[in-house]
C-alpha cells in the first residue's frame, strides 16, 4: 500500500485507457420519450420541409408582377378565382389578373409566386383591390426552406432538447435511434452503515453515499442500480461485486478504501485477476484513497467513504466515463471567474478542491467564499457549495482577492 | 379581433394574476427516486450527524494532553488498552497514559479527546510510541459537526441534486415530501397537421409542435399529457379542450390563433364563460398571435402554429407557470455578454427575439451571430440557436459590434 500516489492527470489517463472505444449500444425510442437522450445516428430529412410552397399569412395568392406599382391610391385590380385551403393541394390556378384566396399554411396554387396579406386588400364591386405591392416569394415559405430532402438535420451525438425533438417530428420520424443509457451499480460498504428510514443504533451512521451517488448517476445520464449496504467482509463484498458486474456497465462503491484493517476492498478487487487495481490512491484533496479496478473489462470505482469526497470524486472521474459510455460529449464544468473571498490553501503536492459559495459583494463583484470544511468531508459542505476552486499541485494557495476560476456544481444565478 | 396588442410585460402581468397562489400539492417519494424534485417542507435533522464523536483516521484514541511535547526524538509512551471498532460504542476507556486502537469511522472511546494517526506511532516492547503531538479534537469528527439535531438542513423549495439527496439520507430520511409535478396537456390543431411516422399526404405537414412542446414540458419540470392532433372544427376542439382540462393542470395548444377564417380557437376558448380569453395577441416577434385563456380556473395557452414561435413563447410565458405550479423558483435564463455579429433589427413596437449562435472570433471574443430566419419561424432556426437576444420595443436595432446580452436556450460552452 505504499505505492506512489498517481497525480490527477495520471489517474485520468489510466482510467481513459479502460473506457470502451464506443458507446455501449443503440436502441430505438419513441420521440415522445426521447427528451435528453443522445442521437446514435445522423438524421437525414426524408422529404422537403415543408414539402410544398406554403402561405405564411391569410390573404390572396397572386403573381407578384400583377401587384407591381400598386399602392393606397392606385390599387392593383384582380379577379378572385377560388380559394386555397389547408391540408390539400389547390385545384385553382393563378394566372395573370387572377388571385386565389388563401389561408395560413395552405399550399400555394399553381401559377402563384407570392401572397398579398388580407389587410392590404379590399373587395369592391366583385373586384379585389390590392393596395400594396409584393415581390416574388413574399409571405411564402418555400418547399424545403426549413429542411431540404437529403439534408442532415441532426448529427450523431446531439442531445435531444425540445427543439431537436421538434426537428425529428418535422421530418416525420416517430422514433429514433439513441444510445443505450449506461447502468451503474451502486453499493456501500461498512459495518456501521445503516439504510436510512430505520432507527440508528449507537455507533452507526446512515448510508449517505449510495443515495447521493444514485442521484449523481441520474444527473450524469446513467441509470442507477442500487444494491444495498454490505459489511466489511471480503467474501460478502466479493459476492456483491460479482452481482454488480453481472447487472451493470460500471460499478461504484464507497467506503473501505483507506489503509485500515477493515479496508478489504482493494484486496477483493485484486482477487479477480488482471488487470485488477489500476489506480490505488490519487494525489488529490479530498479523495486521496480513490481506487479504480478493472474487472471483466468493466470499470469499478471504489470511492472514499466520506460523503463529500465520494460525490466530488464521482463528479471528477466517474461522470465522464458514464458520459462516454452513453455517447455523450463530456460536459465538463461551467466555469465562472470570481474573486477569492479568503485564502485557499492547497494540500502540499495534492490538487486541492476548495468548495465555495458564490456571492455578490457591495460593488457587484462575484466573490467565491470557501465553505468551511470539517476534517470529514461532511456532506453539509457540499450541499452548501455552488462550486469549487482547483488549487494546482504546485501552488501554495490563492490569496484573498486573487481572481479564481469557479467550476459550478449546480446551475446557479448570481 | 382589433384589440390593442398587450406588451410583453402586460401579458406577463395578466398571466401571473391567474397562477394559483401556491404549488399544486405535495406527495411523498422515496429519496432514491427524488432526484430533481422540489422539497415541499423544511427538513430538520432528527439527530446529530454523526451521532457520536468519530475517528477520521486509523490510529489510536488518546488524551491529547498525554502527547504534548512528543516528537520524533522524544515520543510519548502509552499503554494500549484495547481496540475500538466501527458500528458499536467502545467498551474500552482512555485514561491518562492509556491509548485505544481505533479505525476510521469508529466511535471515540470514553475519555479520549483526540486520535493519533497510525503513521505517527510505533510499537516497541509492548509500549506504544507516539512521535507527534495532537491537540484536543485532532482527527475526530465531533457529534453533530455535520448537522446538529434540530437544525434545518434543507429548505422548502430546494431542488434535490445529488448532494441534497445525500443530506436527506444522512439525517436518516428514506422518503420525503416534495411538490406534485404539474400535468400539462398538449394538443395540436390544424387540418394539415399529421402525426409523424406515417406517409405525408400532399399539402400536409408533420406535427412538429406537440412533440417539441412535450419535450419542453419535461424540461420545465412538468409531465406532458399528449392528446393528439385535432382538425379545425370548433366542436371537435371544444371536446378536446374539455378532456384536456379534466386531466391536466395547464393546457397548451398550438396553431389556430391567427386571424384566418379557420382560426376557431379564440372563439372556442371564449365559449367556456368568464374570464375566458385574457390575452389576445402580444406585441412580440415572433409570437404575436399568442393567446391565453382561463377556463375553470386553469390557464390555457394557445401558442402560434409556427414551431420556432411556439417553442419560444412556451419558454417565455409557459415555463414560468409550470415552475410556479411545481413549487420551483423561476430559473429564468442564464445570460452571457457577447458582441453582435451583425445588425439585429426590431419589429417596430414589438419586443423582438433574435435567435443567435455563439462563436469565438480570432481574438477570443464571444460573438452572437443571428441565425437566418425564414418568414416562418422554421424549427431549424431554433434547433441551430444557442440562445437569443432581446431587442426592446423602443429600440431600432443593435448594430454589429454592439455588446448584447444573450439568453441561453441550452447549456453551452463557448
Amino acid at each position: 500500500m505504499f505505492r506512489r500516489l498517481l497525480s490527477f492527470d495520471e489517474a485520468e489517463r489510466v482510467i481513459s485507457r479502460y473506457i470502451p472505444a464506443g458507446p455501449l449500444g443503440v436502441e430505438c425510442v419513441a420521440i415522445l420519450g426521447a427528451f435528453g437522450r443522445v442521437l446514435a445516428e445522423d438524421v437525414v430529412a426524408g422529404l422537403d420541409v415543408p414539402s410544398f410552397d406554403r402561405s405564411t399569412v391569410d390573404g390572396f395568392a397572386v403573381r407578384a408582377r400583377d401587384t407591381f406599382g400598386a399602392d393606397e391610391n392606385s390599387p392593383a385590380k384582380l379577379r378572385v378565382g377560388g380559394n386555397a385551403v389547408v391540408g390539400k393541394l389547390s385545384r385553382c390556378a393563378v394566372r395573370s389578373g387572377v388571385a386565389v384566396g388563401i389561408v395560413t399554411g395552405a399550399p400555394l396554387p399553381v401559377g402563384a409566386d407570392a401572397v398579398v396579406m388580407v389587410e392590404d386588400t379590399e373587395f369592391k364591386r366583385g373586384v379585389l383591390l390590392v393596395r400594396s405591392a409584393v415581390v416574388e416569394g413574399s409571405n411564402v415559405m418555400r418547399a424545403g426552406s426549413d429542411f431540404k430532402k437529403g439534408e442532415v438535420v441532426l448529427r450523431r451525438g446531439a442531445v435531444l432538447g425540445s427543439a431537436e425533438v421538434g426537428v425529428l417530428a418535422a421530418v416525420g420520424l416517430a422514433d429514433v435511434d439513441v444510445f443505450v443509457v449506461p447502468r451503474v451499480a451502486v453499493l456501500s460498504t461498512g459495518a456501521e452503515v445503516t439504510r436510512p428510514g430505520g432507527k440508528l443504533l449507537p455507533g452507526r451512521v446512515f448510508d449517505t453515499n449510495a443515495y447521493g451517488l444514485c442521484a449523481a448517476v441520474v444527473e450524469s445520464g446513467g441509470v442507477p442500480v442500487f444494491l444495498g449496504v454490505f459489511p466489511d467482509r471480503a467474501a460478502v463484498i466479493r459476492r456483491a461485486l460479482v452481482k454488480a458486474l453481472a447487472c451493470a456497465d460500471v460499478v461504484v462503491t464507497s467506503g473501505g478504501v483507506s489503509v485500515g484493517p477493515k479496508d478489504f476492498l482493494p484486496g477483493v478487487l485484486g482477487s479477480f485477476g488482471e488487470p485488477g487495481v489500476v489506480v490505488s490512491g490519487v494525489a488529490i484533496k479530498p479523495g486521496k484513497p480513490f481506487t479504480v479496478a478493472v474487472v471483466g473489462g468493466k470499470l469499478v470505482f471504489a470511492l472514499p467513504g466520506h460523503p463529500a469526497s465520494a460525490l466530488l470524486v464521482f463528479r471528477l472521474f466517474v461522470r465522464p466515463v458514464i458520459e462516454a459510455l452513453g455517447g455523450r460529449k463530456p460536459r465538463g464544468f461551467v466555469e465562472v471567474k470570481a474573486v477569492a473571498g479568503a485564502r485557499m490553501f492547497s494540500a502540499k503536492g495534492r490538487r486541492t478542491f476548495v468548495s465555495v459559495k458564490l456571492k455578490r459583494d457591495e460593488r457587484g463583484e462575484l466573490v467565491a467564499e470557501p465553505v468551511p470544511v470539517g476534517l470529514s468531508g461532511a456532506i453539509s459542505t457540499l450541499a452548501g457549495a455552488d462550486g469549487f476552486v482547483e488549487v494546482a499541485e504546485n501552488r501554495m494557495f490563492f490569496d484573498a482577492g486573487d481572481e479564481v476560476a469557479v467550476k459550478l456544481l449546480k446551475e446557479c444565478k448570481v
